[in-house]
């Protein structure tokens, strides 16, 4: 089976992904900057299908307007030269220290209303280029100590804002939906919306909750310790699959945003078997950071690395799905029966049925093997193509 | 200030909790069992007001009727005798082999419909024994391995079984309400609903969400590395915090259930701060395990602590929140901006606002320091009472 | 490449892992007990050369003279029958609840000295059935509480424990090494030797530091969130792995004992991949739990998939360790530089050198590129059987 | 009692902390750079002893010979004005892109050899600012994948680097000790060395075992989920405490470097009680960053923060251990048996002592109760000032 990326596979990378210049809390960049248009070129050439942005990462911050249309210019032309999509943008509400507090959020109302302002102008960029989905990361959104930041009031603040552009959205008539972001810590030492959960259950406040729905990075469901397959899973079932960021995270610590397939790799497997059967149709947005120890050559083969491991586990996958053993396996542990109602006869019925309860032998039930290792160890066959 | 408690403050405590004997994976009981008529006598010496059970703990799972009776007869006897309440009730769907893959989301569906009908039971002695609220924790809807469980379906099945109880609730006109409690992992590798935010989510599918909240556990949340005030506060702002479980946790770890003070202090303290200024007005209720070190004077000794270091968490709390130094610090923090609106002048007064970004100075806002260090050293002197 | 095992292999398994009843924390046990002399048949049949246990799994609790004596000879019957070895025999110091404050390090000296006969006692039956490893796991060595337990006066009582082991051991003659196993908690708060590294450093504080090693657990340094395959190098690099105990977890939570292969699959790739090239010739032990959702069927395959797991892990660093490819990519990562000495020219040359310093092009330098990512995606390819 | 520190209570800082600009991996720097001349004198001013550095900090890199001479009389004539101390020094060899793979075990040798006379120029540095310590933290000695580092051939290089600088310091006559210091990871995945544990072991191996000892910090352990006072007890067991770095985090995630006594306030309590009660009478170091939320009013804040949560908890652990009801519960959980040896009676002994084994009544042993709750209830009221 292929494993070289092309266009239909939906791939698409942050500008701030490949252009990372490996600044982190200890030490200095060790990369020059990458041009945006360079960027789109060889990520065309690998076989990506868009690219995406922070405002800032294609028009450096202080720009004039000049400035501003001269980048948006070129970076079309680029575009334009390459058949590359735009499929999302988003806003850096984090990099200046104005942020330092927060955005939305921020315990200082004129940083609000100028993260606000800040945003709506990208809703207009994200639109001008066709992309249907933004992402909101809310990246200083929380505290280091308890009295610093009062959740209940910041949560109205954020609801407050999203409210705000999403009748912006409607107002303008734009075809964009919010992608919520969550995370757990870092840069703050507590975020809002720290998990996919928190972001399905504050969209359920908002005034439209059908325009949001949420953004799951690997790595930060795993910075909670979380199952990432688990609360995609979720997110799928309550219909708010609009975006995912996929990478690599070896566990709870630091965000690292390795590669998609480095780190947790048989979580990458479920992830993909996940999406793939569920039919999940937006793009395959890939949020890492190849390593500083990397010079341009290592950039470009780590971003190779995110979409040959999609593949991979792609085709592993449906070998697993499609193998007349695993469908044994399945029927072995009963998946089959999990999906038939459990009270189709409603309340009344089972509430009749003695069999449900008084004559029912939990003991007998109770010896019943579930036959889950022989099931996981044919997943693990094929993920190793050892199967 | 009293940190003794009386029946006011609200504390209640679970018959599992001062009667757990001392099993762990690696270790046979070390304690006897105790008879929940002596568990409500002692608890209201103590000082508390209230009892919860799961109907195992108080009706031996494989009662007959006679037996079933006799049980409760005992059991409310004692309560009358003391004047202690049933704030709560619970079912035990985890401890039989019976659950070992789950109960509402088992794969078997005889196993879930015997789940239902052992739920339904003791919805019934619920309202018998006056509760309002009714716990639900699905100690093993979960899995270890990746095709075990069909995420999406399990969650059909968990919508179903839910739905199904508080239709009855409704049918039967029992004034009892749900709470939700989440949980990462443990017993299963990873748990449906592992955290308060997709409790709260999933809610939100209900056919009654009116019925449903949630029951935060203080430890089960630090299990996901997540602040615990913060979950509770988004809980509130939600409407939903119906009931709450106190104890400690030490980190990212197994289940400690620790003593409520013990584990993370800090954490303690914002969360009571929390539950006292946002008037939460439900049971204080102690879901803790006395070391399994301690014989029954430890045991006791461990419930007193609990209750202690509420009163003495709420006294510092209250302390801090009446400090003259303490407001001019939050001013100094701006905590009161925050709660202003960001935009009371709508979307078009904020476009308009030349204010809000063209002439905004980023660089002067920036500049501002917001004191937060100063504040957080006056919650801990406070915490310390050393202020 | 065969996947099937051979008593060459060196492959060994706990008596308590295929025999684990599935009690845990939360719920009662889902399997009967397993005969030894079955466990030691179906090991046999599966390809396994070993089997271990501890005393308490061969000879119950409390068992007089003559029942000690009828269970190992029916034991031995198994072994002579089967051709199995055991190279390895071990002490239950933490099931009896009079160990729930530790053995060697419980503050009651009686229950130390208790401890102390029943180790010599399972030293004298390791030697009778030929093993050469004494594992010792410190399982209740450890506390919840700060004041419970004084750790400099904890290690003293665990060095005289030690010694005195040690000094049985070479006064008997018995051909045995101890090898310590490190785990950070559970069941207890915190433990003492928490890790690799602290059980190495104590082993030098010992009277006699060559008789001891460590027996690092897969799980055990991963619930630290360490680098199982970095703490297992530090080990060999002492000269200090004596034992192993492979197993799987899935980040840091609960002990899960997953059989190996399952939890994180690359760090049990660059673990086989180390143990491998390393020349290690000790056994390679399985100390994992079947979960408690299978019965006998899946008890037997979950211990045939540990197996299946270390092959084809084998045979993947194997050719990952002979591809050219890699060889170059090794090459270009300078793996080749690493293995010279830094100033094998000494103090006084380097001291000489302007190259290393004067003249030195730290830009220059650092403008190389480590193309560490590209042999990563090497050995993901060997791994996925995808190269 | 006073907690308002002064020269006699240790108390040193390092320049790179009062000094963080805020530049973090999401946010560039919020605060400007700081005069190291007026760190001194606002430190001497707050009642601190001692400042400490890396040669960075103090002489900007790339200065000529006489800028740095500059650089180091402008220093000494502050500290030579305030009284301060310059208890311990350290290098920099993680900031500079150059040693994005590491320093003496980055995989290129001339790398290396410049990390190495970095570090010996820095150790001529020390010694002529008098001081006893250096500091030396690998923070860029790991790896973020499997093969980029062969572990033990790069401990060989660690050893060797360590075996040469303490031959300079022998050699030069400098009396002048190494602190090695743990961290489990960030920057790199992955480092060497992660844990007290492993340093300590570590030592164990190099020439002059006697000149090393190790420098914990508070939050590094604290990433890995260790008890970091159990730590640094087995550091002092070993005689190798030799310089501590105290701050604070709020569990295992990204390191914080909060204030000490934010974060874990109980194991700060324990830590301080530890170090106290043992004798340590090296600095006190704080290695903390004040939140890049706050500006220089809030750094100063912070760092005297700090030092009064040290010199509050030093109170109350010396309360705590000279309560009489205390005493009393110290006994009660009997750690005075612990203090006595297991076996003075020798192997011998024990052997012979049927009380011991053959006639040891483990169930009554096992029926006593260690009263830790109540132990560790006083310490909780001592910590809170409510005993």
């Amino acid at each position: 089976m292929r494993h070289q990326p092309v266009p239909e596979d939906n791939f698409s990378f942050g500008l701030w992904t490949v252009g990372w210049q490996g600044r982190d809390p200890f030490g200095d960049a060790t990369r020059g900057a990458l041009d945006p248009v360079e960027a789109v070129h060889r990520l065309a050439e690998l076989g990506a299908y868009g690219v995406t942005f922070h405002d800032d990462d294609l028009i450096p911050h202080g720009s004039d307007g000049r400035e501003r249309a001269a980048a948006v210019r070129r970076f079309t032309t680029a575009l334009d030269a390459t058949g590359m999509a735009v499929p999302m943008v988003t806003t850096n509400l984090f990099t200046h220290p104005v942020f330092k507090d927060g955005a939305f959020t921020a315990n200082d109302r004129d940083i609000r209303r100028y993260a606000l302002r800040k945003t709506l102008r990208t809703l207009d960029l994200a639109a001008e280029l066709g992309a249907r989905t933004y992402v909101a990361w809310g990246g200083r959104e929380g505290a280091e100590s308890g009295a610093a930041k009062d959740v209940r009031v910041a949560l109205d603040r954020l609801k407050e804002a999203f409210d705000l552009l999403g009748q912006y959205v409607v107002e303008q008539g734009y075809d964009l939906r919010f992608a919520i972001e969550p995370k757990p810590n870092e840069p703050r030492g507590d975020l809002l919306l720290p998990t996919v959960g928190h972001a399905l259950a504050f969209i359920e406040r908002l005034e439209r909750p059908g325009l949001y729905g949420v953004n799951p990075e690997v790595g930060h469901e795993q910075m909670a310790g979380l199952n990432v397959a688990h609360g995609v899973a979720q997110a799928l079932w309550s219909g708010k699959l609009f975006h995912i960021d996929l990478n690599g995270q070896s566990g709870i610590k630091y965000d690292q945003d390795l590669r998609f397939g480095a780190g947790d790799l048989r979580a990458a497997f479920w992830l993909v078997d996940l999406l793939e059967s569920a039919g999940y149709d937006g793009p395959r947005h890939f949020d890492f950071k190849p390593p500083r120890t990397e010079n341009g050559d290592g950039v470009w083969a780590s971003a190779a690395g995110c979409m040959r491991n999609y593949l991979i586990l792609k085709e592993r996958a449906a070998a697993f799905r499609a193998d007349p053993a695993v469908q044994a396996a399945l029927g072995a542990a009963r998946l089959d029966r999990l999906a038939r109602p459990t009270a189709e006869d409603g309340l009344a019925g089972l509430l009749a049925d003695r069999t449900a309860f008084e004559t029912f032998d939990a003991e007998a039930a109770a010896a019943r093997g579930m036959a889950f290792e022989h099931l996981d160890q044919l997943a693990l066959d094929h993920l190793l193509g050892a199967a």
